[in-house]
């Protein structure tokens, strides 16, 4: 598609100088995501610093039906924030102010494109914690959280983006601001509007501003890094932990024995924090803002998980240093795949207690698939949600690999169907998943999403093609 | 409004002989709310038992625009379930099936008739708990309770209704069934279009069936009440006991001297838990599943309290009879008042820490209007959210009394405007703030709600008039 010049040059005009490039170069790195795997294209990449600035594009947008695309951190992973069709782009990056951090009312406002390490800084420096946490926390931005609800490792204990939300300031298709930045914890006056905006990835309206829940800051972290027989040992691991603290597990995550090896040969400064190798691991913490003897309650579980057979080792963290250190390696499993050639990916969700089965079966009928295929699944067991991620035969060809994506995903994404689960977990549809839902989602949900996207964007002007 | 004979023929026909009721003494306890204050009109009970009978009745109501109004346990207070009109009522209480119960999944499928007393003892059989808690838990249903977003005694820890649910099968107005019963924890494939239907008091489609979160049950209870200087003295207390348990307080009432000595004099079987008065009371409990030491932990924070002058006194409930002998106080509060003569009742949330400043200007602001006016102000102190009630001056007039109905809740409306708050934290708008909000809402969001009804229920056959 081609926007015509004075449609430019009124979109140039809305945001001044300072508010635009055509720099081929400056725009580059917009129009890829970090995985390489989607490439866009525009003709002009906006830079607003307010929200009326971004009203006065959208408003202009949609006059001219002009197709806008909203971007945040460039992190996702699914295609979302990419101009896949020579649209407008919309970088809400110097939208970058905290407006307010409210410790008594355990508040934050910021700014749509305040980096997310940024927002957890600003609520920590005020004595709070926002638990939303997730590799790309450097780059990421709170206004693309929202937009696609993320998850991260905080989700077992804290929820997802949508639960960490108080209230959201929009701006919809036609350039109206819908402001409603309440930091109230109950409020029926209506519908929950922005419970729209909140993971609909920038179709529906571009999220300028979010009033923030803040939590008690964590006085004390019990982190542990354990050898589990199976992933069934695990849910079992999860759940005595999960009984004995009353629920306060925050973070639960399985890594397999080749995730590891993949940190520890290709990440530097990485090593096996126990000295038997063992099929599975978790990386588990449990964390309170109270005075409550966590540490003792976390020793006896492993200790008795030890004695049963169902944990081989295990190690908990004596040192933030060492906290960290394990952290890394899960931080540094997405990144370590890298080195090992293609790699296809699932993000999917089933009910906590039947991923053991799921990961038996998915691993079984993909590795049927693909002889020699190699399987890194890890992430949220606690949540049920498993990055189901291969990587390419060693010595494989990677094209030839990658070109059976369609085929091992479909198989994948049935078997998350029987069993009740979800293709798209935590990083949402974009343009990767779009077609792929219409295979699991009825006609009636599909109906009912598209008539919201007519309503509130009648000509299609936001982020077209992506979701619905 | 008149319903032709061939229409009610037709939605007779639709659920058979035992699933309706045109026997005026069987429908009348359905018309009236249980304070009196709406009385409504219907040709015709329906009474369906299936979630198939409810989309054969609404694709009839749709095809021929004939309004009507969904009904669970007619608790709501805004008179959001009364067919004011003569639209034919749908009563949802005989779908009533505990679908599943899981206790590893921690989740459950309810339908939408359930009464929520039977939800929490279902997860309560089943080893778990359900936290949603309110006074009408014995007659309120779950599909009532999240078409209003209920809130009640637990929501500063689970949230409310919203946060308990996983999925829901809803009826659209047009008789599609929208079957969104997932209990995934995390699912991001598209826009999450259950929330559009939770708190939406039946406009945009009838819930027949409920997935609702289940939570560790918890163990152990230090149940306490505390006479409290002021509202300050009780603000203070709730900071040092979340900052001491890190956030394991579930609820956290205030009660005024006033409304003490109502429930005192008029409800049978109680007794003042403290000798000596005090203007403020505060109810509170603590609660894990795990084991931890709360009980020192509440008992150091109100030793402390006591010894500031911030806490006169204090009992801690030593028995299961003497933990519900005091939540028996304060759920008796709203019945007591009956006794006191003709009341005012406002529904409101204001930040937490702003409550204690908001108390003392709204109770000088309504004495001004009355002299002599009876406040009994109490409830969720631990969400900001206040039962801000007014009894009529002793020996006044009841009828004078209620005709200054609106001047009384603009000042107290106008007054949680210009504090941030919210017109109605927990029981909706129904029919009775639907004008009201107008005054407060801006005019984009109400464009905004207008249209998604527009869009769900063209026909404006779904309960016609209430919300928007």
């Amino acid at each position: 598609m081609t926007i015509s010049s004075p449609v430019l040059a009124r979109l140039k005009e809305a945001v001044g100088v300072k508010g635009f490039t055509e720099d081929p170069n400056e725009i580059a790195p917009h129009l890829v995501e970090w995985r390489s795997k989607y490439q866009g294209q525009t003709p002009l990449l906006l830079k607003p610093r307010t929200t009326e600035e971004v009203s006065a594009i959208l408003a202009i947008c949609n006059e001219t039906a002009t197709p806008i695309v909203p971007q945040g951190g460039n992190t996702g992973l699914v295609g979302g924030q990419i101009p896949f069709h020579g649209e407008v782009l919309l970088s809400l990056a110097r939208l970058a102010r905290i407006r307010r951090v409210d410790a008594t009312d355990m508040s934050m406002i910021a700014d749509a494109g305040v980096v997310l390490a940024r927002v957890q800084e600003a609520a920590s420096d005020a004595g709070c914690f926002f638990p939303l946490s997730l590799a790309s926390e450097g780059s990421a931005t709170i206004g693309g959280n929202l937009s696609t609800n993320a998850g991260g490792v905080n989700v077992l204990r804290y929820g997802s983006a949508r639960a960490l939300v108080l209230g959201v300031e929009v701006v919809l298709a036609d350039g109206r601001v819908l402001d409603l930045l309440r930091t109230l914890r109950k409020d029926n006056t209506g519908y929950d509007l922005k419970q729209l905006f909140i993971g609909a990835e920038g179709t529906l309206g571009v999220i300028t501003a979010a009033a923030l829940r803040l939590f008690p800051k964590p006085t004390m972290h019990e982190t542990a890094f354990l050898a589990v027989r199976d992933p069934a040992a695990a849910v079992a691991l999860l759940h005595r932990l999960q009984n004995a603290t009353g629920g306060l597990v925050s973070a639960f995550e399985l890594i397999s024995r080749q995730g590891l090896d993949f940190v520890l040969a290709h990440i530097p400064n990485t090593t096996s924090p126990l000295p038997a190798p063992s099929p599975w691991y978790v990386l588990t913490e449990v964390a309170s803002a109270g005075e409550l003897p966590l540490k003792d309650i976390v020793e006896k579980i492993i200790a008795s998980a030890i004695e049963d057979g169902s944990v081989g080792d295990a190690v908990v963290a004596s040192s933030d240093a060492q906290r960290r250190a394990l952290w890394h390696l899960r931080e540094s499993l997405s990144e370590s795949q890298k080195f090992e050639g293609a790699s296809i990916k699932h993000d999917i969700a089933v009910p906590v207690d039947r991923a053991p089965a799921f990961l038996a079966a998915g691993i079984a009928a993909v590795a049927k698939l693909v002889p020699g295929i190699r399987p890194v699944p890890f992430g949220h067991l606690g949540d049920g949600n498993i990055h189901f991620n291969f990587s390419v035969p060693k010595g494989g060809d990677n094209e030839a690999f990658l070109a059976r994506w369609d085929e091992i995903s479909h198989a994948v994404h049935d078997l998350v169907r029987d069993f009740g689960g979800s293709i798209s977990a935590e990083h949402g549809l974009g343009v990767m998943k779009r077609e792929e839902i219409l295979r699991y989602k009825s006609e009636t949900e599909m109906d009912v999403m598209r008539a919201l996207k007519h309503t509130l964007d009648p000509k299609n002007i936001l982020n077209p093609g992506k979701v619905v």
